[in-house]
């Protein structure tokens, strides 16, 4: 039994929220192009091209979204 | 009576979550266009278009919202 | 007086909460190119474009959050 | 005084919410592009260009997104 | 001490909540291309091109829900 | 130990609040492309490009909405 790669959506931190967002936006390329060295070829061309690297942003903050609503918004405990 | 494709929205863990986001994504393009043959063909277009695989998984995150919320974030119980 | 083709986002399962997400995806567009022969024109244009079927797709993502959520996301009753 | 183009958000169906919908839609458009020739002009290229539609179709959706979530969802009122 | 050009979210009705959409849509494009000379240029690049407009639909719309939820959706108060 | 570049998603007003979904969208493009001398060479691109200034003003509508709630879309405090 492997270890699941999201065993939870809760993190102990706004910052590792948001590198969370950027695991589940990768993710989901990864298990549409499975190959690692089809991935590695096209990274360079997201890498370098401004409307992919604003796309990729957006998907980002959709999946940031996700992760802010799970986690309560990180909100500080309130009396 | 055929069993339904979508019984439910809820999943045991996230990472069954995610899966079901994906296969709601795949099932919107297929309802659209029913014929396997011509998804098979345009498969390996979208897997090695960036901009395609970006796109996905924008849509990805947008079922994954729906279907977090649906599970409460597989939150922990909490007294 | 004719029947509305929306009386209710209210549905009894998820499949069929995303199958009233497509109408609505569809509806969409038919608001806006109301003929018929046109709209048929198009559709083959659609069904073999990768990226108009992911565009479609996200569509359908979109309203299925609205739907879902309309339906507390079919979750079981619990005590 | 004028009467406002948008008084309210809530509407009596679900089918005048989603044409409500389609009137924020377009009343973002207008408000960008205020000249009723040019709008005019424009509108046959979106009305037959498949990707234009599919983008107005998810305009559309996050509208009703916000228009479905000011109802209630129409929900039936229940004991 | 110069004034906020967004002290609240808060309107006192949907239409105005909508010009706060369409500001905070403007704005961001304003703190990225913060000269004015070449937004004025850009400006009637946007206004004549129909897939720019249903995109800033799509921005104002995305701005919008956040606006109207703020406000609770201006929601006559109920007994 | 560093500081966090996100210690937290609360802000004082709502204009911090947009400022914070602006660093947001940014910091997923950094994420993606670490080289601090790519990201200033496609920066004029973007900057003048009426697209992607749409695309951007996107993104920072889709974080804004999370920071929005994080903070309780900084409504005053209610009797």
């Amino acid at each position: 039994m492997t270890a699941s790669w999201l065993p939870s959506l809760i993190t102990a931190t706004p910052e590792e929220g948001f590198d969370l967002a950027i695991k589940l936006s990768r993710m989901a390329v990864k298990k549409t192009q499975p190959d690692d060295e089809v991935r590695a070829r096209l990274r360079p061309v997201y890498a370098e091209d401004p409307t992919a690297l604003v796309a990729i942003s957006h998907v980002v903050a959709a999946n940031f979204q996700t992760v802010a609503a799970a986690n309560g918004y990180w909100r500080p405990a309130t009396a």
